[in-house]
């Protein structure tokens, strides 16, 4: 992101928008805005929120350049004191947000914008498309690597990913949700995480013999030989070529660290099986077998139940698009404005016919409740800024739509962090992001504070969002007020 | 594309295979790689290609920055003289593409690639990642623009796009398939294309009152008037506000130019129907209607089955993502290696226990088969570069796979077009890219071309694509060799 200018990455209308804040109302009036979402992709019961860095990097770039307000002007809709006013524009607002890599649930304010409304309306579009994005691929993947059960998942989708930026973080998101490695070269230089890759039919075809192809590969890269068997034939012309290419390396005595093959076409479980025997009565017995075309984490599920002998997955179009579900579907809905006689925010609330559609008004916090004795997560708790709650008090929890479903949480029984940290206060940024690789073992941990019954790929078990009874009576007496007139 | 460098957005292996090619191999051998794709995607009876201005971009600034080449030598992988070779890298070969926004089938080199094996290997993901991610959305783009039967439809997504990428090319693709609009600022900006869009619920939220801010939008922008009537309550209260502004405006003798409401939620047919009286009563029946909210193609034709009156449509996730297929399947095969002796290529030929996944061999090229008298798409023909057809004589046609399935084309009863045309010779660009508003109504005249039957949504009519009697001979000869093995 940081080569380019994204200022315009945005809709028109948040451009129209501001320029009617600024001629006709304070456009210095201070807003909330949450971006949340509302449901889990692909039936997981969780997501995992993944962008920040890249929001970091937009809007420390914010600016309109001299081109920008040129190209504003032509479209013959904008005044010259507001083009004025872009021209020195810069975020000067407070933003908070959970950090990269962490569990998320639906409804959760995942970031919250605290900022002048021109500012806060200006930026929804493309932190939306960012967080969305990679939240979404960091969903799909975690589910990969989930069915993968150990194994190493590795994120080959470049090539179908929906352009360069779906294919680089994306690569970026996979990372941080458990793939051991990409193939996208671009991804790896950003992000100092591992490249993979071998070959690919085209060096086999180019080749009198497939044999030649293979001893050719070995000689070149002799600890990392995994060989594409399936340009001919597997059983007969790819494993048997693959394994002549292993017993003169050993003859020759070069070490076979890192060997093996690749399938990637046809019954992917039965030909690792027989792969499997006949590398076993070679005595190649810790050859890897990897496999790929078309995975995804259910056909790495079933394959696993079918006991196939794949021991490391390739993943293209299925993670790298999110196939089922491409899209993340989180929203970014105005929650409070400020009242500049008090200087109190004013909650603000988006009605629906649909209970789930209705937002959370205030100046919101969120607190996440572990069980003291496992570290287990026991539900979240949506709250208002400054509300304090402690472990050495006993904590009543109800679902905000059934209430009478109760839980007491017993004195020191739990304890409790808070998921929504400062990244930019008063326009300056006051967070450090980690590494990708950083990320990535702390995902490993949030994924540790799951029960297993949520982590599995269908129908997992619901980890409850709760409000506090001080924002549930506050919302309710808003609905209610709506209502009466 | 043009401010990045994406030289290193490749897989690892096309640039394991080129130290490979370059250490052991003939590093300059002259190869043919085609992309092509198998099946269109959304059931579709055609696919449009898009993203050839992208390409050129990609292939004219192909270069190994020392950035880059100290990022490859810290991976432990490529060699001294391999890494100096890439210091020098440039594109030297050719390159024959069809032009953007023409309809396309499967099976047909979209993309031709000659060049030394090595370049043309590097080039691989990059040409598919934009290739296919362009392709896909004009696909989508058009289904979504057929089924709104002439009414504009605008392209809303970016928030849901898979990154900024796939927001800004995404969009060029959507308006070379058919929308009349984009919401993408930036898209606007980079390809001077139409830019649209009026408030978000934010917006209403922000003033004490609907009322008051439709009147101070209607003030703002009085000649691109759509209030967004569904914050609050759609029929009893966002309607009769937007009819009273109106009524204001026309009192105040503001000339109502372009005006209207959108709906974002609820019962799209019923609303628009109930929207269509209430605003037909009050004297603006020439309002526009618009529509949003999950939109898509089947939607779209329902809804007009349904009678709604909605006569603008406004598309966001379904098409930026193609939602029910977001993914291409281009691939990239080696199609022959040149015989240094003879100067001839040699055909190259994937197999597979699929007759479909067969690629199809040799230098080849495209002849557009047009009825003379319609102007409507007979058939297209793969054939051999050099193979001459005439309309003057007669064409004997057969199905590739069903070859007792033949036609004959009676002389001067049809006219013919070659599809592929040169874009790169020798390394330079010899094609000037038309603009984005061009190739829009390049491809409309290309949809004309077609039958209806064959762009109805669902089971469309089957375009023939088959091959030259020569070229068919030539494949069956090498499967034969091939058997014989």
């Amino acid at each position: 992101m940081e080569q380019r200018n994204l200022t315009l990455l945005t809709d028109l209308y948040e451009l129209t928008m501001m320029q009617g804040y600024f001629k006709e109302k304070d456009a210095n009036e201070t807003v909330i805005f949450d971006m949340f979402y509302r449901t889990n992709p692909h039936g997981n019961g969780f997501a995992i929120c993944a962008g920040l860095e890249q929001v970091i990097e937009y809007i420390n770039d914010l600016h309109f350049s001299q081109e920008d307000i040129e190209y504003l002007k032509a479209l013959g809709i904008f005044e010259e004191d507001f083009l004025e006013y872009l021209r020195g524009f810069q975020f000067t607002g407070d933003i908070y947000a959970i950090p990269e890599g962490t569990v998320i649930f639906p409804r959760e304010p995942i970031v919250k914008v605290i900022a002048p409304i021109m500012q806060a309306q200006l930026i929804e579009t493309a932190l939306l498309n960012i967080i969305n994005h990679q939240s979404l691929i960091a969903t799909k993947t975690e589910r990969i690597v989930y069915a993968a059960k150990g194994d190493g998942v590795m994120e080959f989708g470049l090539r179908r990913a929906q352009g360069p930026d779906a294919g680089v973080y994306g690569a970026r998101a996979a990372m941080i949700a458990g793939c051991v490695g990409t193939s996208n070269v671009l991804c790896g230089k950003l992000f100092d995480i591992p490249v993979k890759g071998t070959h690919a039919h085209s060096w086999i075809m180019s080749f009198p013999d497939e044999l030649s192809a293979f001893r050719t590969y070995a000689k070149l890269y002799p600890t990392a030989c995994i060989l594409l068997v399936d340009t001919y034939d597997t059983l007969n012309s790819g494993i048997p070529n693959a394994i002549q290419v292993f017993k003169e390396m050993k003859e020759a005595g070069i070490p076979l660290t890192f060997y093996g093959i690749r399938l990637d076409s046809g019954d992917l479980a039965y030909l690792s099986k027989k792969a499997k025997k006949m590398l076993d009565e070679a005595g190649f017995s810790d050859a890897v077998i990897s496999a790929s075309n078309d995975l995804d984490e259910n056909l790495i599920n079933s394959l696993k139940m079918q006991g196939a002998a794949i021991n490391s997955w390739g993943v293209g179009t299925n993670l790298i698009t999110a196939k089922d579900c491409p899209s993340f579907g989180g929203v970014y809905k105005l929650a409070a404005v400020k009242d500049k006689g008090t200087g109190r925010f004013v909650p603000k609330i988006k009605l629906s016919e649909n209970a789930e559609k209705i937002t959370n008004p205030g100046n919101k916090t969120i607190w996440r409740i572990y069980d003291k004795a496992t570290g287990k997560i026991i539900a979240d708790l949506i709250c208002l800024v400054g509300e304090a709650f402690s472990p050495a008090n006993s904590l009543l929890l109800f679902d905000p739509i059934e209430t009478w479903k109760k839980t007491m949480l017993a004195p020191d029984s739990y304890t409790l962090r808070e998921l929504l940290i400062p990244v930019f206060l008063n326009g300056k940024c006051v967070y450090d992001s980690p590494s990708v690789m950083e990320i990535r073992a702390y995902c490993a941990r949030e994924l540790d504070t799951l029960w297993d019954e949520s982590k599995r790929l269908i129908n997992p078990h619901t980890v409850h969002v709760d409000l506090s009874n001080e924002l549930w009576h506050m919302k309710n007496k808003l609905l209610e007020s709506y209502h009466r007139k």
